[in-house]
């Protein structure tokens, strides 16, 4: 059933009457807020931020409102079309502001993995759309940098013409710069969207060139994008106890007795997710993660002042907080780093994580400022007891719409076709009767024969292809619930496979149990783990070009850091608590991909006899069965057969109970032992 | 027979009629200079130095001369007795000076693992004799710190009433500094002696202190150090092309085009490893590696300058050389570096390895510095072909005299009792033996029991045990030769081993195969490879507290770098002609050590069928059995117990030909198969 808009005034009356202060033209800004964000899933509808008794009169033209403006920006055609008009459009505005050029990178003022619509400037201009990438625009060059991920997508996404396009390995951004910035060029940048590390990396390649670098006062891309989103409106709303397990009151405290020690007054907080762990809240500016994009800073004495959009303050969120946390708009963001200058404060910032802007504002304020990092990233890494127990029941509920998911897809193949999308759809469609269930954790990547083969591959109407038989079907999904974060991947014969997919996933799924079933002493870093899921692929002259396990967030991001377990070095050593993927993987380029991947938390292993060290494994989280078809059992050893045996007989023990009698009868077979 | 010296006219009288330039006076440095060297053992005696033909009587009258001067220098009582009277006139000497403390580290102007007897001065001042560490000596106060190997040595060595003793790990020298210094208080160092990166370290210590850290034109200790020797006079000779492979101006010109590509015009060589390296030459300035203690400016054109104390130059070295080559005494060194700095040159130095004077001296003159490394150190890592066979060739000498001192070792302690120095020199004697013998590569650490376990052991009249039966006995050791050099570590039942030494030698056998027959992609770096070493360990929640493998030189340090296999995190690849110790180990503290070591070098493996990478792996270069009453069989699989086969059926075959009869029927039944 529609509603009818009845005007501006029609609403105003009712607001009024409603003893509210909002107005129509307040109310137009707020709805261009909520629509730059992601689509809200949880229970917090926008309305709720207007803090108002609704009757069903003024609810009626709320959405009736609603519906208006989300039409309206929908048929805006006020900003410059698609295609090199927009980069002529930038380099006009250059020119006009003295400029001989500009850096777009693909990200934020908070430099998160995924950003608000507003903030796709480098999809905008050169319509590259992948998650990591950079642009430079001169005045008569100009090229797109991505890593290799994204080299192939960046040659059919960006035209060749106006942009060369380069692998950022072999031609970083900075060589380009130095060798093609005129002697004495300006080239400017957003000191919002790059950090202090960056520009100095830039600062180094303008001076090589004879030129400069130039923090610019406004974006010159945001003024020429005329139809460009607001920052994202999503709620702010508290993150409960009995998920969050420890209050935020005792986090501060906690890591305020660690800044008191180091001397430090204060730190600014610029990750959303720190913010949001810190002060146990949740938002939604983002797709896939439930970050809210606000500053603080979190002072020495336990408080920590906010500084947030007022109209994305959910009504009771200042209770939550306690008048430990002061609220402030974004405006008051730099006098307040302004009043740390004049108090001399010792300041300590993340150089890889802040804004440029905040360090310069901090600098010429005269801040005392200490190189670190920020003390909520490691803390937030290892969960408590809560978090965990979280995590444990978001994986039961997690696995069991997989397997029904797995046991539809068996059952539907037989019946008739079925695509990556139509695959990924249903998949979502189980999850989300799920209790807790709040959005994907990130895109599926659903991919059939070939598509298996491109890590990050993401279905669209133009790749979405059939899951043939005598293929694999690779499924990379997740899940956010209000008690944690899920990912998981699974390789699935369709049909018979061929000797060779059956020996390659057997040694994948041989590094995955090495690193599964393995012991460490207290102090290890994943990086020394890394090896593990290597060694019988390498055995083969075989390997894989990604990393073996990153950090997981509870109902936070499902990339976090700092542990990760990975070829790069890492000095940081995993902790009981922290949550980290085990993904080896196995890719044969236009042919097939196979990864398998589970989720396991670190703990203290009661140590075995005669031990003289503080052992930690893993515990495995998620819980779905391994296609049996697949394995090679002549490539397992004893120990990895019982390892899996065991595995499987949890997975089939523990859904069994939230499954219907089909499914549970699937997955019986589906777990049998292998002998 | 013993000449009888007649005296310094005499012998001016015979070098006169030699048509020599030299008088006694002068050769009374000499050989000052030649007795602070350590014993030489080639054939270059120090007479070759003088460049002068030799008759019967001169050479007489030389020998006499030497043994005067010997002598006397080891009579000579004019230095401060040892003790706090020391430590009292440092103090005094530091009051005059207005000075408020000294660093004194244990290192040289080298930076290198050992030092010559000139450069002792922590053991001089404090009586530690351990290989690394540092005192600070303060008005009324003063402290020694050392790391986890040598605490407890330090705490006999070193008096506590005058020094304080710390573990650097738990109390570093820079926050001693930092709460003792007084405020304002001058702290001054030998900026010959530190680095970079080191004064960086405790000019932050004494600007928490409120004082300041100040470089001292000359070394107030020295200044007290009455009979101090002079530096080492040891001859710097050829390193014949039949060892190194590759001619010096073919290693120069290969290097000198990478530092042009990068822009630098000169690297100021520093470390005597990468000097011996790049030009083909071998000092004896150190005891266990035969380096010279010279500095090298290396220039973008190929050239080298190089300042060396004209006396070391053996004679014909200038034609090796060639006249790229160009040769100035070290007094030329610092005017060399004004005009690098005068020039505007743009100077590369290793802020890890060179003295901090160098980089002052450059700053001073105006030299554009550029941080790096030192280009000699990657190179020489790789080694060519030619010294491959070299090291081969080596260690299949080197393995026959192990083998030839275990089956004495065998015998004889049936016969009677031995202790642990008495083995070491018989050790020794054999290898002394072998054709291009040049001394051992570090002092041999042959540890019974208990002293095994103490990683660094090194044998003294106080801790010498008898190698008694129901035992371990650890034996570490490794020997000079013009075409290699070895480091080899075997654990040896004495008498039945207990089923606990036999269960923790096997789990560090089963880590030492891994690595041995680990294939891995070319790109892996040795610490990815290092948890292979442990994990066996782990499962029973036991470990070892140092690094895996330590790359190895050829004829030169026994500890070189970049690579190592290590749980610290490196980034440095392991590659083709790389070589690298294979060294896990297990130690029970007061009752036994075990630790089985190999040298190994990298090669480009042939790819396995169907491999996609380029795949590198480990020839295990030294040749001698483990122990096989040490295995219990039932924890080693079948690749396992083929793997220990296989290199026992390579040993046996290897050196039987180089063994005695007896000696072979002994090996053969050492190295019979497992099974």
């Amino acid at each position: 059933m529609s509603d009818i808009y009845k005007g501006d005034a029609a609403l105003d009356r009712l607001l009024e009457r409603a003893n509210s202060s909002w107005n129509a033209a307040a109310l137009t800004d707020l709805v261009r807020g909520v629509l730059a964000a992601p689509k809200p899933i949880g229970p917090e509808v926008w309305t709720g931020l207007l803090d108002v008794s609704i009757g069903p009169d003024l609810e009626s033209q709320l959405r009736a409102f609603h519906h208006e403006i989300t039409k309206r920006s929908q048929t805006n055609d006020a900003g410059v079309p698609c295609g090199p008009a927009r980069l002529l459009a930038l380099r006009a505005q250059l020119k006009e502001r003295g400029s001989n050029g500009f850096i777009v990178p693909r990200g934020d003022e908070y430099q998160g993995e995924y950003v608000p619509k507003r903030a796709e400037r480098l999809a905008w201009l050169t319509g590259f759309t992948g998650s990591a990438g950079l642009a430079v625009v001169l005045e008569n060059k100009a090229a797109v940098f991505v890593d290799g991920r994204y080299i192939l997508q960046a040659q059919e996404e960006v035209d060749g013409k106006h942009f060369d396009r380069f692998l950022m390995a072999e031609h970083p951004a900075s060589g380009w710069i130095a060798a093609n910035l005129s002697k004495g060029g300006r080239l400017g940048y957003d000191p919002w969207l790059l950090t202090p590390n960056q520009v100095e990396r830039y600062e180094a390649a303008c001076a090589k060139a004879g030129g400069v670098l130039v923090a610019t006062r406004d974006n010159p891309l945001d003024a020429v994008w005329k139809d460009q989103p607001p920052p994202p409106l999503a709620p702010v709303t508290a993150h409960d106890l009995a998920f969050a397990g420890e209050a935020s009151v005792d986090k501060r405290r906690r890591l305020a007795r660690t800044l008191s020690e180091d001397g430090i007054d204060a730190v600014v907080l610029s990750a959303p997710d720190s913010v949001a762990w810190l002060l146990n809240v949740r938002g939604g500016d983002v797709p896939y993660a439930p970050l809210p994009h606000v500053f603080a800073v979190f002072n020495s004495d336990g408080t920590v002042d906010l500084f947030v959009d007022p109209r994305k303050v959910f009504p009771g969120l200042g209770d939550h907080l306690t008048e430990d946390v002061r609220l402030s708009g974004p405006d008051s963001f730099g006098p307040f780093l302004d009043r740390l200058g004049t108090g001399r404060k010792k300041v300590c910032l993340d150089r890889d994580e802040a804004p440029a802007w905040i360090l310069d504002r901090l600098e010429k304020a005269g801040a005392r400022l200490v190189k670190g990092t920020d003390p909520c990233t490691l803390a937030k890494a290892a969960k408590n007891p809560v978090e965990l127990d979280g995590m444990r029941a978001a994986h039961r509920r997690d696995g069991a719409a997989l397997v029904r998911f797995l046991s539809w897809l068996d059952r539907r193949l037989k019946a008739s076709p079925l695509t990556e999308s139509e695959a990924a759809d249903r998949l979502e469609a189980f999850r989300s009767e799920n209790d807790h269930f709040r959005g994907l954790s990130f895109s599926t990547i659903s991919a059939a024969g070939p598509n298996g083969a491109i890590v990050h591959y993401r279905v669209s109407p133009r790749t979405d292809r059939r899951i043939e038989p005598g293929s694999l079907y690779l499924l990379d999904s997740g899940a956010q619930y209000l008690d944690g974060t899920t990912d998981v991947t699974r390789t699935i014969a369709i049909g018979r496979p061929t000797d060779e997919t059956r020996q390659r996933f057997t040694l994948v799924l041989k590094g995955h149990i090495a690193v599964a079933s393995v012991l460490f002493p207290k102090g290890t870093t994943g990086s020394q783990l890394d090896p593990l899921a290597r060694k019988a692929l390498w055995e083969h002259g075989l390997d894989y070009e990604h990393g073996t396990g990153h950090g997981v967030g509870s109902y936070l991001s499902v990339h976090e850091g700092p542990q990760r377990i990975s070829k790069k070095p890492s000095t940081v050593a995993l902790e009981p608590g922290m949550i980290i993927s085990n993904e080896p993987g196995y890719y044969k380029s236009g042919a097939y991909g196979i990864r398998i991947e589970n989720l396991v938390a670190v703990f203290a292993v009661p140590p075995p006899e005669g031990a003289e060290k503080e052992m930690l494994g893993f515990e495995t989280l998620t819980l779905a069965p391994i296609d049996r078809a697949m394995i090679n059992l002549s490539l397992l050893n004893n120990r990895e057969r019982a390892w899996m045996d065991a595995y499987h007989a949890r997975v089939r023990e523990v859904l069994h109970p939230l499954l219907d009698r089909d499914t549970a009868l699937w997955l019986k077979a589906a777990t049998r032992p292998l002998a």
